[in-house]
């Protein structure tokens, strides 16, 4: 099996809290010391978990990075979730669902930064390619705050043959793309829906983007014309979170 | 005069094209051609500005970056507006201003991420303290991605009196507060308006939040619940941006 070194003070907890990696090993920098630090030995004893302390040095060399703080832990591989565990089990009240299609996203920041706000949002999942995306690695977890650790994510071989399926189920398929002069404000996502949106340079693939029901674009103003991905996806999770939640 | 080594492609265009920052010379790394390049030189040379070729490497220690991107300028400082530029000579139609006063901003990407978006959400200016934040510095204007070069930034010595003279302006001063249980989504910001986000570790001040009008949040779900700052801020200023065009 594969294993994988989380690091980061969020990761490693919000990991522990969701329950759903094996955890192996965790490592604390020798001059690290704090009550959250005692809580973590706490729980991973509880857990038979071995704890090991090692010079922030090894913790450098073992994450690859200098953004550990201090915290590591040996662990299986990110949880990867199907489909089914998307309509299933959540949901029992109605059925619309909230999910996020995310096309041509490489940076592992910008993937973490969507995540973390999906989960804020309370998407029930979200769809990644397996080839036109960074996976979900410890640098996405550590870039999430951890929200990757609690979060459905679906890895697909082929985002077109998901969208049908979607669609099948009833989902609408939300485009984002910026040349759209339909605004989002004007886009009904109160009902089943799912949101795509395309990498910050290139956008989504041009076979996704047919496939979508339609398409639809933040209203910008001023002389840089660009929202960052993250924050583009954040500003249409929470409008589809207003109009399901709020609508007066 | 203090000079600043601007660096990436979109801070060096911009800044050209607002035309607010004297340009003293412009670097090109060696092995950088494209169509872009040939126009930034066509407009330096328009403008009498010497451009220099150099090495890649001499570009990354003048920079002290590797993001540098194969551009450098040698400028004047950031062109750091006054509160009477916000006021005089915008909105000649209406007095609803919308500002965005940001305490305790301390990371240059979430700043530069905020100027960013309030650049195409359309903020007539930004408020920072001189001592409670970073400054725009060229850092900041790369995580614009230049926009930056072309936004009204006010660095005040003292926030709380600079809020007494807004409200004597007559604008209502709405403050982000995850504690808050007032939804954004059920304030009113319509009006002239400043919006208050504070850092993402510690929020704003005690003090700048005590002269706040009102405060407000980002309803959230889920089991990790918090918005990276740059998120929050873009939420708001976007929510204020639908009530103030899209109101039905």
């Amino acid at each position: 099996m594969k294993k994988e070194i989380l690091y980061g003070v969020h990761p490693v907890f919000e990991a522990l809290k969701a329950g759903r990696r094996d955890f192996f090993e965790v490592y604390i920098a020798k001059d690290k010391t704090s009550k959250r630090i005692d809580e973590l030995v706490a729980i991973a004893e509880s857990m038979k978990t071995p704890v090991e302390r090692v010079e922030p040095l090894t913790l450098k060399s073992m994450t690859g990075t200098d953004l550990h703080q201090g915290l590591g832990a040996r662990t299986g591989p990110f949880p990867i979730s199907g489909i089914s565990d998307i309509f299933d089990g959540v949901r029992s009240n109605d059925a619309n669902h909230l999910l996020l299609l995310l096309d041509n996203i490489m940076d592992p920041h910008n993937l973490g930064a969507l995540i973390r706000t999906a989960l804020c949002v309370g998407v029930d999942g979200i769809i990644i390619p397996k080839d036109r995306s960074v996976p979900p690695t410890p640098a996405v977890s550590k870039a999430s705050a951890g929200a990757l650790e609690h979060i459905r994510l679906v890895r697909v071989t082929n985002m077109v043959n998901t969208i049908k399926d979607l669609k099948e189920k009833g989902l609408w398929i939300a485009g984002m793309e910026k040349t759209s002069d339909k605004s989002i404000f004007f886009s009904d996502l109160t009902g089943p829906v799912a949101i795509v949106i395309g990498g910050e340079e290139k956008g989504m693939r041009p076979l996704v983007k047919k496939h979508c029901d339609f398409l639809m674009s933040i209203p910008q103003t001023g002389q840089v014309n660009s929202l960052n991905a993250s924050v583009a996806g954040a500003v249409v999770m929470y409008e589809a979170f207003r109009q399901r939640h709020l609508s007066l």
